[in-house]
């Protein structure tokens, strides 16, 4: 035990010790022109070191996403009850917002710095594109069911992280100020608005009013559903009621 | 005229040869250990043609997708003035499944590639990023103005991109059978549900019914709509009938 205490505890060091000579030197030097062996000469540390902690020079720019990875994955298991999938998945969204804003400079410069370097802007590709398949997978596992099941967890969890993109490039486009949590909670909330369920009722109500509507005036939809009916169901509804044309709509 | 007429005719067919040569390589040997010396040497050309088509080894293998951004962006640029611009978007998107879907074994045998191959992958990531970019852009020059214009431009672009992929993935894992144009047809009408305009009206109409509704079994909710009126103005209108807490809705 005691062995593996002490083991952490220079390993943390370490790592951050390395992602931080790293980044200095980035910015000195820029990315491309700075050697793992610079980075390890700063660092003090043998070349092996750095490939025990980061596989690539661009893993040592976006230390902390691993991380993030895991607490979001954890995040979403220990949710998986909610009533709520699409509320869960926000949530767990927010997650990385947090640690960008926990860190404002760094994350601002590594964001000019992206923007310079190719090959930083495909590994931030990546990154975005494993925390939008954690998200999906778990909508898919935990969200309404049905054929278009896996459709429609890709299309939420897709809208989740580019609504949660959004506020984050505002914010870090800013200098990284402003309320970078309001930021992306506003943002969300217009994912939330159209995907999300407010309550758990399962079985939609959405009702064509009787005839005897004034047809002639036309331009009036009248739509009865339960509180709490997901409102991508309120939309089947409308649109199978108005006998909506194929291909513009239902499913 | 002659001499430009004559350079077309034989860059086409160059640009191909090479495309061809490049993937029976990949397919033969594997893409890592297929140099563009053993490309140029099957496609009988010299080194400096192949780069003179392709900046990399990776864009050998998306031939197709240059010309498909120019041609997407000519179609958006070619319906500007549409009442409905996420119609515009999802049928802009159909442009590539078409690509898709025209060459159904290659696309099979090229996706099975890339499942194989990181870098292919992170490659194909970088393609879509642009289609979704491109789409953004369309929408946030045509679609609803107002301070969340950019934000809803970028959810749509990345709801469409990740629908019409969706389908995409489903048809190539299927091996390229069934009907690749009725699965995005499919896939897509979810987000033009959710996000289309079926109408050009620009001012909603949601009206809460007026007091005196029974509120004790309070789990219905009526509302009335214009006819055209885009689905997240009605959400937005419902919800603030319902007073809906902060947080959970409203912009």
């Amino acid at each position: 035990m005691t062995e593996v205490r002490k083991r952490r505890n220079t390993e943390v060091p370490m790592r951050e010790a390395l992602a931080r000579a790293a980044f200095e030197l980035f910015l000195d030097r820029g990315f491309e022109r700075t050697t793992v062996d610079d980075i390890v000469a700063r660092a003090g540390v043998g070349r092996r070191s750095f490939f025990r902690y980061f596989p690539s020079k661009e893993d040592a720019v976006f230390p902390d996403h691993e991380g993030c990875l895991v607490e979001m994955t954890a995040y979403l298991e220990a949710n998986t009850g909610s009533p709520d999938p699409v509320g869960t998945v926000c949530d767990a969204a927010r997650i990385v917002m947090r640690m960008y804003a926990a860190k404002p400079d760094f994350s601002v410069q590594r964001y000019r710095l992206t923007r310079e370097v190719p090959g930083l802007r495909t590994y931030e590709l990546s990154v975005v594109r494993r925390y939008e398949r954690t998200l999906a997978n778990h909508l898919r596992a935990h969200g309404p069911k049905g054929p278009d099941g896996s459709l429609r967890a890709e299309v939420i969890a897709s809208a989740v992280v580019a609504a949660h993109n959004n506020a984050l490039r505002s914010w870090l486009r800013a200098g990284g100020e402003g309320d970078a949590e309001a930021a992306v909670d506003h943002a969300l909330s217009l994912v939330r608005d159209v995907w999300g369920t407010s309550g758990s009722f399962g079985t939609p109500a959405v009702t064509a009013l009787p005839a005897g509507l004034p047809e002639g005036d036309g331009e009036v939809v009248v739509m009865v559903a339960r509180k709490g009916t997901p409102v991508w169901r309120v939309v089947q509804g409308i649109e199978s009621a108005l006998g909506a044309p194929p291909g513009t709509g239902g499913a």
